[in-house]
């Protein structure tokens, strides 16, 4: 592959554009790879197409190698597959939707779940056929509320998505293990940083699912990070140690006079002036009251969640631990139908008197001792004891998770770090072959429900998240195996520098080698040396004003080490930089 | 590559699906290459999706060696680029459209023109960097009324489309013709028979537009052939050969009485009945009377065509002989409002006196003797002379084409033939420059309105017409450049053949050979076979039963040849096949 600048579809620019927030959007744009069309849509120009296809080509080896067979949905689907699982309403506003010139419905695909389960349900019957697993690399369409960073979260986007089918629960984990080993090359190969994060509680099923995310200043989720033993995990997925139990003899109970304490600061100060308790907000027990309720299900059941005072109850890791059941805001008329609950004063007391379900934070262990809510308005008691005041119907991870906290692994301080989604592998189970009614012929002629597994990686994202890790203040540096070629030869000056430059772009071109050439004449050196750290080419040889002494210079956009090589020896040397030495 | 049918995601069809009325559609259904989703929208199965990138690989070398530089545009549009160029209203039905959750309008591109202009004039200024040419391969969207033939006419498929930009005249005759060759090398390389076809009349500017047609009798396309030189054309292209002008003694112009003639048949019967004139149909001129309208003007101008009373006028013909001027019917009121135009009863003799332009058929040379209208109700005149009587404004292609018809170039009888519509260039000229303002800054500092060229080839149609015109009874017949493998290869028997296909498998594969090997235990050699034949791989490896007496058989899918080959040469057997001896 030879390209040539004097011809090349490219024109950088030397400003930031406008509405670019994020290094990899400004690069993008600077260099001339993407260009905006719309919000959230953008065009790939020749060499961020380049660059596109080579991530596309690592993703789809690492897949073939896995034993992943390829094939192609449409974009374009009616909404009939949808609509068996609900997710034609399910998905909202983010469903692009629209009408064909006779009224029926169809959307563009956000994900594949109903494709891919309905293509085996046609082709595969018995359970000879089983275990597979198709993938595709394919255009998806999410209508994303606030499409932002250019490539990084937009609303038409390249992702490979996989689907793996087997038949029970352990070809189900070979299958994910397989695709975990598989994302684990792949990124390894695009040269990212990255982390693999729980993303299920263990109590759901412990590696059930797991994100790869690109740490990253700029990046849009947070994860919660060990930087001893490298434990990474979603909020949702961290695991709360417990504290041992307490033994030895529990205080006695008392009620505590405490009138206008609508916070747990204002509690604090108050039972420390007042009653000489030395306590700390992480010592007094929260009670948050929540209605639950279950899919499909018009009632709701009323649920107390005991966290320690000092934290907030997170919403999403109280979603994800009550899941399938959603939670909900017990509001003041609620209030009123229960008497029992005063609101401001609650303590998990009266909660069995009153048969509701109490849920607390792992760190409220038997024989600990809490100030709480004394179940009248203005009364709060301290010396309230789990096991003996209370009994709890079992632990919840609700309470936020905070830089500090312990390493449910190692114990070491937990940092929140902040990271870009690349990959998701996931346990789907039977859902969609449910819907779909996916079944196959036993040995003994009986159905077996088939068992499913979901992974996606945003590979039109990647080209942004290799971007946002891999940049200097001058420009790109893309890795080899992506990068849109593997040698920028600049010639400058005004001997036969361009002459030299482009003999040797030729040699090495015909050698195998991707090959970049900046043969513009006219144009400065200054500008076109620009352009090459700009563009981010992993090797850049200038055949400059050392021409004359027989020398060219070889530098290392990685390293910024520049050598000077003589002319003979050029070629050779850009070789061994691009691993084709010989 | 290699692939094991024990474990490859196909099942192939013993029926041919309900749905399907074209052998292609048939073939590439029962053969597991694609799958229906909704009408005119499919999946690609592993191995279709194998041929798509392989036609996709074919054309994308080729647009490359002619030095096109790939981009990559969203489907997914705002609507704002198609309003400037009037596309969003004129596309009808066929554009799909849609709103995102703010309500603005998209649709899914039908084609790029409007993009590809907008990106050159921001990414260029200056007469120093045309010409360029961009191409895509992309999914693109247009909603058929009646999507058909499987792949061949789909709602979604997949395109290449390019674009010239040059400064002049000259500059984009090069592009075109470059186009023309690289489609030449892109064609021949993928083994299709097809046609070049003039799409345009060459009074509007020679080779300006060219159709590259697929000769198939299910095709949809119909287009005028000559077997004898080798020229084609579209019915609307098709120039017809002039006679050579009458001279000697003109007949006099005589009126006849004929009533009761509402048909060139029954004018005929009667005069040569009452008269005896001995005239044919052909010898009669028929005048069709239009309303021309020049888009964007409210007034029409009443015109006259005059063809052979034996000929249909041509409406395609009609209207492409007049573009950009629309010929619209001339209704009753129309002749109201014009007592001169005496319906059924028109002759050219009047015409200059209503000051009516008048355009014929070329074959209304000077000197040439009607019978015509007499003007007057129920009569018609004879020996009205062209030149004498009346004196047409211009000659016009507007009489239907006909089997038979002598070939403008070298004069041997015509066939109408019918094909699939493959490829297409055409020199846009200065349309959707005009619209998006795209000039480049001259030498003189004066703006030079840059001139296009618009190429496109349908690739995931191609595929389909490869399956079309390369097929046999027993299944699909695939050239070599985009079969699925190079080889297929058999394991049937008892013994050890399975094990032996496996091992040549390998072998092939490890030396760089695409192979697929039917490894299937428990199916039965008859069933191999068939699924062999009908998969269209070109050459078909079989180890049965010979394997006791260490041969084996190649088989060549296209002409059936059989041979025996001892089992220590198969591998140079197969690589030889597949052009890569030694």
């Amino acid at each position: 592959m030879l390209l040539r600048m004097s011809t090349l579809f490219l024109r950088t620019l030397r400003e930031d554009p406008a509405d670019a927030e994020v290094p990899s959007h400004k690069l993008l744009v600077r260099a001339g790879y993407v260009r905006r069309v719309a919000p959230g849509i953008y065009s790939w120009l020749p060499l961020g197409k380049i660059v596109l296809e080579n991530v596309a080509r690592v993703v789809r080896e690492e897949m073939n190698a896995m034993g992943g067979q390829e094939v192609l949905f449409p974009a374009l689907l009616p909404r009939e597959y949808y609509e068996a699982t609900g997710r034609w309403t399910e998905y909202g506003d983010t469903l692009f939707r629209l009408k064909d010139r006779k009224g029926a419905d169809y959307l563009l695909g956000p994900t594949h779940e109903e494709l891919f389960t309905d293509l085996v349900k046609g082709e595969y019957s018995s359970y000879k056929d089983y275990p597979v697993v198709l993938y595709q690399i394919q255009t998806k369409y999410r209508d994303e509320a606030r499409p932002r960073a250019g490539i990084l979260r937009g609303r038409e986007f390249v992702m490979k998505d996989s689907y793996s089918f087997d038949l029970d629960d352990d070809g189900l984990k070979r299958s994910y293990e397989l695709h975990r080993e598989a994302y684990i090359k792949m990124f390894d190969r695009l040269g990212l940083d990255y982390r693999i994060c729980f993303a299920m509680s263990g109590a759901m099923g412990g590696s059930a699912s797991e994100e790869f995310l690109a740490p990253c200043p700029t990046g849009e989720d947070t994860f919660v990070a060990c930087h001893n033993c490298g434990y990474a995990a979603n909020a949702e997925a961290v695991v709360t140690p417990a504290p041992p139990a307490v033994t030895g003899e529990p205080p006695a109970l008392t009620l505590l006079d405490t009138p206008d304490t609508p916070t747990i600061e204002s509690l604090v100060e108050l039972v420390n002036d007042r009653y000489g308790l030395g306590v700390t907000a992480a010592g007094t027990l929260k009670n948050v009251v929540v209605k639950v309720r279950t899919p499909g299900s018009a009632e709701t059941e009323t649920v107390v969640i005991g966290v320690p005072g000092d934290r907030e109850v997170d919403l999403k890791r109280l979603e994800a631990a009550l899941s399938p059941g959603v939670p909900e805001i017990f509001e003041a008329a609620d209030f009123a139908r229960n008497p029992g609950l005063v609101r401001g004063y609650i303590g998990p007391q009266v909660l069995k008197k009153l048969g509701i379900r109490y849920l607390v934070d792992p760190r409220v262990t038997p024989g600990s001792a809490w100030v709480t809510g004394g179940n009248e308005q203005g009364v709060h008691a301290a010396g309230v004891v789990a096991g003996r005041d209370f009994e709890p119907d079992g632990t919840v991870e609700a309470a936020e998770v905070r830089a500090g906290d312990s390493c449910p692994r190692c114990a070491h301080p937990l940092s929140i770090d902040r990271g870009i989604e690349i990959g998701h592998i996931f346990q789907l189970g039977r859902k969609y072959a449910d819907a779909a009614g996916l079944d196959a012929l036993g040995p003994d002629g009986k159905p077996i429900r088939v068992t499913m597994g979901s992974y996606g990686v945003g590979v039109s994202r990647l080209v942004a998240v290799l971007a946002e890790q891999l940049h200097d203040g001058l420009g790109l540096v893309w890795p080899r195996e992506v990068a849109p070629a593997d040698v920028h030869i600049v010639g400058t000056g005004k001997e036969n520098q361009i002459e030299v430059a482009l003999r040797l772009a030729e040699e090495l071109a015909a050698g195998g080698l991707r090959v970049l050439v900046d043969d513009r004449a006219g144009v400065s050196p200054g500008v076109k040396f620009k352009d090459a750290e700009l563009l981010g080419v992993p090797t850049i040889l200038i055949v400059g004003r050392g021409l004359g002494q027989g020398v060219v210079e070889v530098r290392d956009r990685v390293t910024g080490a520049k050598e000077e090589v003589p002319l003979d020896a050029a070629a050779e040397r850009v070789r061994a930089a691009a691993g084709r030495a010989g």
